[in-house]
């Protein structure tokens, strides 16, 4: 199947929303957690985080543009400067998918969807009680992407919170046995297996692969 | 387990790569092509490939900053101004991994990991003649991202050319089926399992999670 630029501009407009959504392949699945200045908590699902360095540790995320629905995320972003990731688990992906329904601003996705939340000192915006891998952010910079209008959310990490027996004296994750998921498109998950693990790429231990 | 920034700051540098690496979840596994001038060709894996929007289809990716190493994919892309993302299929984990190391600028990943490039009629870019999920660039902008000083790479996309049966009719890709992994961290590679597929989230059909 070949589909060209002109296949792409001419398809039915959900074929096209369904195919490029899932062409990149498996997506982390995450939940955004943030309060308003009123004290309102509002959660929703995400699959466009991405790491963008270590040291220090930064992270990022796709919106898309503000002005032509409400982005409650984004509010509660900019006006309290702090917001969680929270990876979604297994048992959890039905009541996180829904968390992306066009709640009202009074409505809370925490208590329509069930999910719970919890909170550390010192931290104003609410984590996913359930969720195995909790990241509390602090919004660094917000980047216009000109060529279609959406942002880029920046923030660094100022604390991660890890389910006991999760990371392993490397630091490595142990994903799959976290019950980590990942997201397919706009409405596939997946549960992951671990298939392979190998060692930083030197050049001198490159296989023989001929 | 709490590492708040300041564990973070002063753990051992392997650690805090391998753990700030992996928090965000799984990632997709894509293999970026691209040709010199000269026409010699890169390949190089990368898990930062984010999508960015459907209509016009464009994806992103995160490079590190160019000054401290050479970054071919990057030149290439400048230069010729097209490149391909292609998934990383199953049984090619190992060799996919291994196109991190640092070759010379004169090797081609293709060969030294036994990769095999194809190509389509006016388009100067390397696909992956073994990837279920072939995906022809044309780079758009590159957006410098000042808190750390990487690069947010645009491009629109020209061609998608899929294994025989990935799509269905609604335009979902069949990810599992289509032997697609996802990674975790650095390092560790993961199969997918599909556990759930739910409709777009209308508020009127939230079910009833209480």
């Amino acid at each position: 199947m070949h589909f060209t630029r002109k296949d792409l501009e001419t398809a039915d407009r959900k074929f096209r929303l369904n195919l490029v959504n899932s062409i990149t392949g498996v997506k982390p699945a995450n939940l955004i957690g943030t309060i308003s200045e009123e004290g309102r908590t509002n959660l929703a699902i995400f699959s466009s985080i991405i790491h963008l360095g270590s040291n220090p540790a930064f992270l990022g995320f796709v919106m898309r543009p503000t002005a032509d629905v409400p982005r409650h995320t984004y509010e509660n972003i900019v006006k309290i400067g702090r917001y969680t990731i929270n990876a979604v688990p297994l048992p959890m992906i039905e009541n996180a998918h829904f968390t992306s329904a066009k709640f009202d601003r009074h409505v809370s996705e925490f208590e329509s969807c069930n999910i719970h939340p919890t909170y550390i000192d010192d931290f104003d915006a609410p984590f996913v009680l359930e969720s195995p891998i909790k990241i509390g952010m602090k919004w660094e910079e917000e980047i216009p992407i000109k060529s279609n209008g959406t942002i880029l959310m920046i923030g660094s990490v100022e604390h991660i919170i890890l389910e006991d027996g999760l990371v392993n004296e490397k630091g490595y994750l142990n994903l799959a046995g976290g019950n980590v998921v990942g997201i397919g498109g706009l409405n596939r998950y997946f549960s992951l297996k671990q298939v392979g693990e190998f060692p930083y790429a030197r050049l001198s231990e490159v296989p023989d692969f001929s």
